[in-house]
């Protein structure tokens, strides 16, 4: 990143806290503690939000994809299933790894696309060309931020991989170049696709659970099995130089989406707490044998935020401890309750608990999850109408489950029907911006830190989280 | 209370945080942002701690027992079951409460007990007694911390019910006079004996889960139908007036265990956030009609807390969701994962990974729990003595499925035999004191705050927890 926007100086914090003890106490003026803040630049002369942005229908997408290592030939493969599309152009630093991906299309019965290799600058080429409307990045994290700007800047709809930013200075030149190019900018968080996940959206939006007061999300990933394959080691050296939740998107979306972030509330600030470092610099020195001494992300890191309508959520990340897999994702409503990981379940007020159950204090499980028909009930009842349509396909073209492919088809159903994109550049600023803003919790034992408000003013528009559909 | 020691006067909090941004910084003087101190007062001339108290064995433990509501009558049934007990006096205000009681007793073929009722203070009658070694208090939270304080002060050792104390002024009060009078001051927390987390206890001391990184725990239970059964309603009417995890200890004690506080390492700092009060107003309205707008504590209240060694604790309290009841107890170490709710299962480091299983970054379930005949093997190998010894009894004497039988059986195996307590002030003082550090998190915008030393030093005297036992 070049020249950017943001300036972050750090408020001034208010010297005295409130006490709160009611003997004897010392009386201070009683002042409370507040976050830390970030500067928020101000929205360039003559530009807009782009809330619910909409572009004009196009009959077919034509899309160019950077980034053909680990998650791009993937989605190559996945583009030649959805109608209404054209692959243009393919681009990666490695040659091999374009024809690799060529033969993606040759064996779909698809011609080869406009090949892009062999430079540090390859992609910008691919950018410049006038027959792309989207341009579809899956490259490491720290290119992510430059090469959406730079397609926006050519006229490009882009879709980022996660995270899409890194910095703060990187959101902010993100959201500035969608508002002011009017072209859309979206992550490609595919787990706010995934079944349950889904499901229970639904369900929420319908009232199942009364009004959402608390949600968990994490990313907790073992990866050790996985650190050799990220192309020049980048996703470990970026744990090596960087405290914080530094891939909290999985999930953050789902649980930013059951709370209607920036359609109706805010996030408004974030504590994070972290162990020190353990794991990783053990692996590195199993396999390396160096000792590692500066590791700077600890093995786990736990964040809970608050929103203006004060509901709360916790978000964990942890991807050297030898754990199952969970993105947690958890609801407390003041109606029911939605659990994931472990184990999938729902949990609802009485009308659902079993009355044979005697009530006895001493019996701890008296309220329980809602019995597997039940549960299997209330998900048939649910259905998303996106995994009505889709679930068959999905299923057979894969990528997580169906989930990828669901974001995908998604995408490019919203680009033919001109219709606002799942998630907009706010949402890509808002699950991005924990990197940032827990490194500088962290810095500050745990201070909480404002969370910016990305749509600078325009967060209580729209009045809950909707998918659009073409009428 | 009346005249305590503390004065809850805030530390000024440094004015300037540190930048973590890496463009267009405004320079200001790196200073990091400190928790909020409370004021620890200094141990009075003469005196000195009691970390590994002992005090004169005895052959019998005479005990009366004072509030014989809810937990009480439970606790005299368990103790005719226990040998070298003598139950010598019962109190509660209410007379139909003490006969009750006393028909325990003669069910049991034992002699009714002296009887202390009908007067606010018929316990310091009780107390006053010189018969008695252990005064076992079971009284609402308010009236705890008052009535240990004074039976300590007549030479009595003293048991008490969660939570012991609720303010810092009442901790600092145990400590100072458990310290002084040298007699044993334990909180009656069952949860650190339940089977599940005394087997993982016990793996973790044995390595199993290498290096303790971080431990979560909460008291997740929707009390709805319990309300109406608190004397006085005193149970919601706290809740109703104060702000914070004010009853944290059957999450925090196991998650203490684990990480050895204050034998080795110690609680920092915890920031807490709350979502709004929705549920619990909502039960007043439909229960009295009141329409309730001054509901302080919110219906869910998450906490996090660093330890001078870098490990992280997770807490959380919610008892007003229609939620399956969770204590969530899990732990993650550097070599292995445990969890206990909503289902129980341990994960270790690849050893115990199926090797069939082929790897792929699209396979999210590659590391999971052992499968059951190896979570069995593992907690057969790693029963603990205490399970070993008192297993079957405990199941027939019940109670909390056995958990608190084994309380009350290792409070007397100790007192009988000379040993320092499984849970000292200390203990009770680091568990409760959540209450009031939480409240002030979140009264000043979740800040951290910093954690007491209670040991006034002494943390880092014994290396690691241990039951004691007889030689």
């Amino acid at each position: 990143m070049n020249k950017l926007f943001t300036t972050l100086t750090l408020a001034a914090l208010t010297l005295l806290a409130t006490s709160s003890c009611n003997s004897t106490c010392q009386k201070t003026e009683p002042t409370t503690v507040q976050p830390i803040q970030t500067v928020v630049p101000e929205r360039p002369a003559g530009q807009t939000d782009v809330i619910q942005l909409t572009a004009p229908a196009l009959d077919t997408v034509r899309v160019g994809f950077i980034g053909l290592g680990m998650r791009g030939p993937g989605a190559v493969s996945r583009f030649t299933h959805i109608p209404g599309t054209k692959i243009i152009a393919l681009c990666d630093l490695r040659p091999e790894c374009v024809e690799g991906t060529q033969k993606i299309l040759t064996n779909a019965g698809l011609p080869e696309a406009a090949a892009y290799t062999g430079s540090e600058d390859a992609w910008k080429e691919l950018c410049d060309r006038d027959d792309i409307d989207l341009v579809y990045i899956a490259t490491d994290w720290k290119h992510h931020a430059q090469m959406g700007i730079y397609a926006m800047e050519k006229g490009k709809h882009v879709a980022i991989e996660v995270p899409a930013a890194m910095t703060l200075d990187e959101i902010w030149a993100l959201i500035n170049t969608s508002e002011r190019t009017r072209k859309h900018c979206m992550q490609l968080e595919n787990c706010v696709y995934d079944f349950f996940e889904l499901t229970t959206l639904n369900m929420a939006q319908q009232g199942v659970f009364g009004e959402v007061m608390h949600v968990e999300g994490s990313y907790i990933h073992n990866l050790e099995d996985f650190w050799p394959a990220y192309w020049n080691n980048w996703r470990m050296d970026y744990n090596r130089n960087h405290r914080g939740d530094v891939y909290a998107t999985h999930g953050v979306g789902p649980a930013c989406q059951l709370l209607n972030i920036h359609r109706g509330d805010k996030l408004n600030y974030i504590v994070s707490v972290d162990t020190k470092a353990v794991s990783a610099p053990a692996y590195l020195k199993r396999t390396t044998g160096e000792d590692v001494t500066d590791f700077k992300n600890g093995d786990h890191t736990t964040s809970i935020l608050r929103t203006e309508n004060g509901k709360t959520m916790l978000i964990q990340h942890d991807v050297v401890s030898p754990r199952p897999y969970s993105r947690m994702y958890q609801l407390t409503g003041t109606e029911g309750f939605a659990n994931k990981y472990p184990v999938e379940g729902y949990a609802l007020r009485p009308a659902n608990v079993d009355n044979d159950v005697k009530l006895d204090h001493e019996n701890l499980s008296y309220h329980g999850f809602v019995p597997e028909d039940v549960k299997a009930a209330m998900m048939t009842k649910y259905k998303h109408p996106i995994h009505q349509e889709l679930e068959e396909t999905a299923k057979k073209v894969g990528g997580h489950g169906g989930m990828d492919f669901i974001m995908d088809y998604r995408l490019v159903y919203c680009l033919r029907n001109g219709l606002p994109l799942d998630m907009d550049v706010y949402d890509l600023a808002e699950w991005c911006s924990f990197a940032e803003l827990s490194a500088l919790s962290l810095e500050n034992n745990s201070a909480a830190v404002a969370v910016p408000d990305f749509t600078r003013g325009g967060w209580d528009k729209v009045k809950g989280y909707h998918h659009a559909f073409a009428k």
